[in-house]
């Protein structure tokens, strides 16, 4: 079992509808050390990847992309930056984005998720990071913006994929290179089990 | 001029309305070696507050947050937690939260900002950290939701302050610990330029 298996078997709690809590150290209060873990273990799993622009969708996927970019260097030697995708069309967005529409699971509604064309280029190897993976419709929305920008889409991390839902099955025959750290099934009295790909 | 008004300059535009547009690397893209300059500068002007939790508000300031968490001890010798207000009443919050009503500046609407009880304790001594300090109002909020914890605010530390909007002068009159890396004025031309409080 590794840290973070270990972590969600400890703290996390399951609610009803296959709901995985771990607000207590990864999406509401935020673990800082476990985050760096995190980040460590993204960056040994995408060494090899040449990313230059890490990619999310607010609000829970920013700190655990921003720990995880001290983890990456770019060819120049920097830090790779995090773009994040918003929700909603802001005064500060400016109306030249990419976008695509996002159904969520735990919000129960329908976002349209935006990325400003300024910051996505031909050439980027974007790395996706997410707490979560269910649907994998975040995900799929934010591989069809890094596609609108001619953009590649070198990998995709998630900290908790949820394997009783398609968003894996979906990513990998989509031809993506997906890393989960921890693949939660539920047993029969909705205890967590962690299974391997 | 430090390095984030330099910044600022080279990079930031002003927009109607008083918007300051830093979304190449504050709070859209994000500059990761930026972001540890803020929170190194944030750890040096806080290191003697004892602060065992960092507070801030989806979206943009996890980001920040969790980067500067690094940049300090608790007591145990871990980083501080960080906790982000929610703006949304999501399946994975709860019913058990301390709320504040927010407005919104360059969202345009009025949120409540919600903390789950579980993550915020009396003897708390709370860092809040932000990307703006415009009118006050995400501060107060949480101000707010320390005060009803039973904890202490033990500083506010803000990227950048318009001195323009009264946020500044709120909370000083609260008798709360202020710090803002770069307070911007706009000159009749609509110029940015710094001032020192």
């Amino acid at each position: 079992m590794n840290f973070l298996e270990k972590r969600i078997l400890e703290e996390g709690t399951v609610e009803p509808g296959g709901i995985i809590k771990v607000d207590g150290f990864l999406n509401h209060k935020m673990d800082i050390g476990l985050l760096n873990e995190i980040g460590a273990e993204f960056g040994r799993l995408f060494a090899d990847e040449r990313i230059n622009k890490i990619l999310t969708v607010e609000a829970s996927g920013i700190g655990i992309a921003c720990i995880a970019a001290q983890y990456f260097k770019t060819d120049d030697g920097e830090f790779p930056p995090v773009v994040f995708a918003k929700k909603s069309q802001t005064l500060n967005l400016g109306a030249d984005v990419y976008h695509a529409k996002v159904e969520s699971y735990t919000h129960q509604n329908e976002n349209i998720i935006r990325v400003s064309k300024k910051y996505l280029s031909p050439g980027d190897r974007c790395l996706i990071l997410d707490d979560f993976l269910a649907a994998g419709n975040a995900v799929v929305g934010l591989c069809e913006i890094i596609k609108q920008a001619g953009a590649e889409c070198a990998g995709v991390g998630i900290c908790i994929e949820k394997a009783f839902q398609p968003g894996g099955k979906r990513l990998i025959e989509l031809g993506i290179k997906l890393r989960s750290l921890a693949i939660i099934r539920l047993d029969e009295n909705g205890g967590i089990y962690f299974i391997k790909r």
